[in-house]
Parts: C-alpha cells; structure tokens; sequence
C-alpha cells in the first residue's frame, strides 16, 4: 500500500454514508439507490401479444401449411390497451395488435404476415404453437424479483426500469454539502478591482467546480484574510457543512494562521502535514462529524488534492460502493510530474499558478 | 462507412450549432465555450515571491556561502497582498512572503531555510540569483495569450482558469430543449392504476433521462393515444422544442398513427424506415427548424436508438467538436446483439421489456 493509498484509506475511514433521501426518478441520474428495488407486481401483468397478427388456440393449426392452410371465424379485435371481452374457440380467432391482450382460449398468435384478413374470416398458414409470438404475464419481472440493488448507479437504464415499476420516487443517499474557503491578504474576487500583488481567488472557484463534478454541494464560504480571529469567523459558518475545504495559509510564514485557526477551533487534526508531493502542505482533521481538509493556495496543487483526498470521500458519502479517484477524472492523468511541469512552484501558497499553462491543453474535445 | 455511418452523418447534417448564452462559470461546467479566451492582462500582473524569504539585489551575496555569509539590514516587510513600499539598495533586504510583491531595486529571493533572521538584520549565505525564487509578471499568463478555444470543453480546471482572467461570466452554446412523446392507448402514467394490458410509460421517463444525460432540456409532452388528431395535437405543443422524439405508434398496424400524423402536420421526412436492427423502424425528418425522430415503443430499442441518432445531434447542437456516440455512454457496449439477449422482440411497440434482466446488471459500480 503506497502512502497515498494509506492517507486515502484513513480519510475514508473517517467519512460516513450519508442518510437517505426521497427524489423523483428523474432526480435520481447519477445517484445511489440506498435501497433494494423489488417489483410489486408482475410485468407485463398479463399475456400479451409480441406481434401484430391473429389470436387462436394453436391446436386449430394442427398441419397447417402455406398448402393446407386453416379458415377461422374472426370474433373480435384486441389492440393494445384495449382488451376483447370474447373468449377464443376451436376455429375462432381475435385480430391482435402488439401489446394486445391474448383473449380466452387462445394460447399463440399468427403473425399478420402469415395470413389473409377476409373481414370476417382470416385464413392462416403457420402454427406458433403453444405460447408462439406471446410475451408471458411476469416475462420481463416477476412480483418479487429483485430489480435493483442498494448501491446501485442510477442511469438512464434504471430510470426506464423504476418507472415500468410504477416507482416515481426512490431512496437515494443524500449529497454532502462542501464548504470552501480561501484565505490570503493577497487574493481578490470578482467584484474587487485588480490592483498589483492582488490575484484572483480562482482555487475557490475550481474546488466548487470539482465539488459540483462530483455530484456533491459546493457552499462558497469566500475569501479569509490572513487573521486567525477572521479565519475562525467565517470557517465557523461552514461547520454545518459535511466538509471543509480551506485552501493557502499552510506554510509555517508568519501569516500562515490556519493550523492556528483549525487548533483554536478544536478540530480533530488526523494529519498534520500530508507528506505528498502534490498534496503537501496538506493538513486532514475532523470535528463534531464534519471533515476538515487544509490545502495549499496553490491551484494545481489543491485540485490534485482534492481529487486525492476529497473526491473519494464524498463518493463514499453518495454511497459508492468502491469509493476512489474515478478513471473519468480529468485530474486522473495529472500526476505529481505534470504538477511539477505545470505549476512550478507546488508549494506557492495562494499563488497565480494557472492549472495549465495556455495551448497545452490538448485533447479535451 | 456503415449504414449508421451514412445515417448519423444525414442526421448530423440537418442539425444546426445552437445560438450562444451568458452563464456564469460554475453553469458552465460541462458545457461548451463559444468563444475564444484571451488574457486581458498579465498573471501574474507584477513580480511575486515564490517563497518566504528576503528580497536582496543578487549582486550583494556575490561569493556568499555558509562559511562566507553577507548580513543585511532589514528595510521592510512584504506579507502577500501588502506591498512594501521601500526601495531595496545594495546591503538592504526586505523580508517577503511567498505571494508578496517584489520590491524595488530586489531581483532574488533568499529562501528563508538559507537565512537567520535577526530582527533588524538578516544573515543570507546563498545567493538565488538573478530572477530566483521570483514569479516574474505574465509568467502564467501573458497579456493577450489564448487561454481556452471556441469549442473547449468546460471542467474544473478551465473553471479555475476562467476565474484567474476574471472571467465571471463565459459565453456557452446553448442547451437543446428536447420534447419527448410517449403514443399508445395500452399505456399508463404513474397516477393511473395499473389495469390488466395497461404498462407504465416507462420509455417517457427513461428518453427523459438520456436527455438530462446528454446535458440537454427534456420537455416531457405525455401520453397521446393511438389517435392521429390526438397525436397532432400534443404534437403541436412540441414543435418549439429543438428536437422532438416519439415512441411507439410506427408499425404498419390499424392504430399505427405516427407516420400519418407526421404527414399531415408537414414533417419533412429524410428517412420513411431507417433498417437497422435496434432502431427498426425509425424515421427521421424536420419541421420548421425542429428535429424529429420517430422511434418504435420497445424502451431499448427506443433507447439504443436515442444514443445513435439523437445523442449525436444534440452534441453538435451543444457545441462539440467531434459529435458520436460519447464514449462514456452506458449504452456503448449495449448493442444489436444485447438488445436481441435483452428485449426479446425488438420490434415490440410499447412493450414492456425491461431494459435488462434483472440480476444482468453487474459491473455498474
């Protein structure tokens, strides 16, 4: 176990699943079913017919040919949804449409191609046998049947599969909020005019990116500025969150104050300095249930981070069973020799590194 | 080139690049930019300190080292965000944060693990050199460089590009709304009780969730009964829509009306019967601008023939470069062949066939 895998295992250690909530299926896209799907009911609920054709008992085509071919008594009609009240007899047939109820009596369907609609008689050619061209009551789903399983990802698949359950709402795990911060004298956001030595808090907005990528929600705290007492102010409105994100202040300067802010808060500090190329100086604590991650001002180095240490835990959070980077991450390819070649200075505490230097961005489309 | 080749191709000419939209940059993720993005200034806008040290002119440690160290007096202070305002002359040094401006007259930083701060004095024995431990202005972005690209694909790291150049707002391609027409009298909705030959709507709800999958607007019409004026009529309700997807109602059977309603509203159609195995029978044609498929009620082959025929056109509606089957589409792997091991009967109209078996579902985590 490399000592990523190691600090990744801790972390996850440490995160809960979190409870359950109602959504409407189409809500449910991307969620984790909390709970098993069972069918209520048999589908199709009755015999239906598979084709367009005529309904007859099958042993009324007994050495039936294209040669020696079989007149029956057309008696009523069945099209779908709209079933025939009369039962089938020897030599008796309903016209039938796809999804038609399969009258009484009759136990396999002639497909229309195989046969000569006259109106009131049909002659037919072929025999389907016993249950020929019939879609069975309970084929697709037998009452009982496990459907769905808690863990499940809901896709488009599942959403068709909950809805011919007649299931419009389902259980699925509740999403973390995510609380993010920035801290630095030197950061400015959007509405502040740009002046020099000021730079855009851009690793705020990239974190909530990431949150909202993860299927989870972001909770834009702002900016700190480098004072503890105003740190703990504003982290203070996070702790309601399920997770905290801070980003720069770490460094051991003089106006590094967010060790100093988490200790005065009392957070549960788990690791205080992740040793990690990407991820250093990363710091990991918990209180009062709420997941705690420092993290370097830095852009790359805080994005790689969060898809190292935080990204897992939020999936677990949603319930995913094997909870890890996921292979479609766009970080999943950017390793610590990309950070390196990218940001230079990994451990630049809140600076301007962009995430990628322009025209390398190659192979996005 | 196939015959799905040759057809998406068709559909893919037919189909328009959407009109651009404002949205602020964390709506934009997922989406596609419609512009170029240059820098409007230079990143960083002045020369910044990589590190915690002091800013020196590198001609006053010429020769320095451990057993040779040079002593300079401290002339200020430089906390990221809080420029000194002190013009650093030879001998003098100002002690700076990493982030903070770089002072007049200083052109390198002196770590500060190579430094023993004194209060009033500082002792430096290693010389950074001209340019060390400084991030230089416009090192990351340069005034007038392109960042991002017409047809860029929003993530998070573009996010965070996005806000590094102010950028609050980007222009996107705007989403297609996609209406969504469910026919058949032997269909039901969640509010109506199950009744013998009556199935829950299913494939509504699952061509609902492909829509929202493929970052488009689902518009969901209903249920219209097997009654052509019925059909026109909600019909009608959808032709705003960009797209519009029917299912069921294409056999060649006494209720069979889509291709009826289709004609007498005017759709120009640009395939009758397109003859592929999952997608038979479809047809593809347009009406005033709109798109309009129409596909058979089996939910998978309704489904697969979404990620075939629509998902593609919606794409290139959206902006993306290279339109096609998305690679991370859970239908990919489903095709003709899964379709005949799942559905059964792929020609089915508004059949109830489950997407899959139940218990066929594994390696969806």
């Amino acid at each position: 176990m490399s000592e990523l895998e190691r600090i990744q295992a801790l972390i996850l250690e440490s995160t809960p699943v979190l409870g359950r909530e109602m959504v409407h299926i189409l809500g449910s896209l991307g969620r984790v079913l909390s709970g098993d799907i069972a069918a209520t009911e048999d589908v199709p609920s009755i015999d239906i017919s598979a084709v367009d054709g005529f309904a007859v008992s099958h042993l009324s085509l007994d050495g039936a040919s294209k040669e020696n071919p079989v007149v029956f008594t057309i008696i009523g009609e069945s099209p779908a949804g709209r079933p025939c009240g009369a039962a089938v007899g020897y030599g008796e047939a309903v016209r039938i449409m796809t999804g038609g109820v399969i009258p009484e009596g009759a136990d396999g369907v002639v497909k229309k191609e195989d046969t000569e609609d006259r109106g009131t008689t049909v002659v037919c050619w072929s025999n389907p046998g016993r249950g020929g061209n019939i879609r069975l009551r309970g084929e697709a789903f037998t009452r009982g049947d496990l459907v769905l399983s808690a863990g499940d990802i809901v896709g488009p698949v599942e959403v068709c599969e909950l809805a011919s359950l007649r299931r419009a709402y389902v259980h699925v795990y509740q999403k973390p909020v995510v609380a993010i911060m920035s801290t630095g004298d030197e950061l400015s956001d959007f509405h502040e005019s740009s002046s020099p030595g000021k730079t855009m808090c851009s690793t705020l907005y990239g974190l909530a990116a990431q949150v909202l990528e993860a299927g989870a929600v972001p909770l834009l705290l702002g900016i700190a500025p480098d004072s503890s007492s105003e740190q703990r102010e504003m982290l203070s409105e996070g702790l309601r969150a399920d997770v905290v994100i801070t980003s720069g202040g770490l460094s051991r300067g003089k106006y590094d104050f967010v060790r100093e802010t988490f200790d005065s808060m009392g957070v549960d500090i788990k690791f205080r300095n992740i040793a990690l190329k990407p991820g250093k100086p990363a710091v990991f604590g918990a209180i009062n249930g709420t997941l705690v991650f420092g993290f370097p001002g830095n852009p790359s180095a805080t994005m790689i981070s969060f898809e190292q240490f935080v990204k897992p835990a939020l999936l677990k959070m949603m319930g995913r069973r094997a909870a890890g980077v996921a292979p479609e991450s766009p970080f999943s390819a950017m390793d610590s020799f990309r950070l390196d070649v990218v940001g230079g200075n990994s451990h630049l505490r809140a600076s301007l590194v962009p995430c990628r230097k322009p025209g390398a961005g190659d192979g996005k489309h």
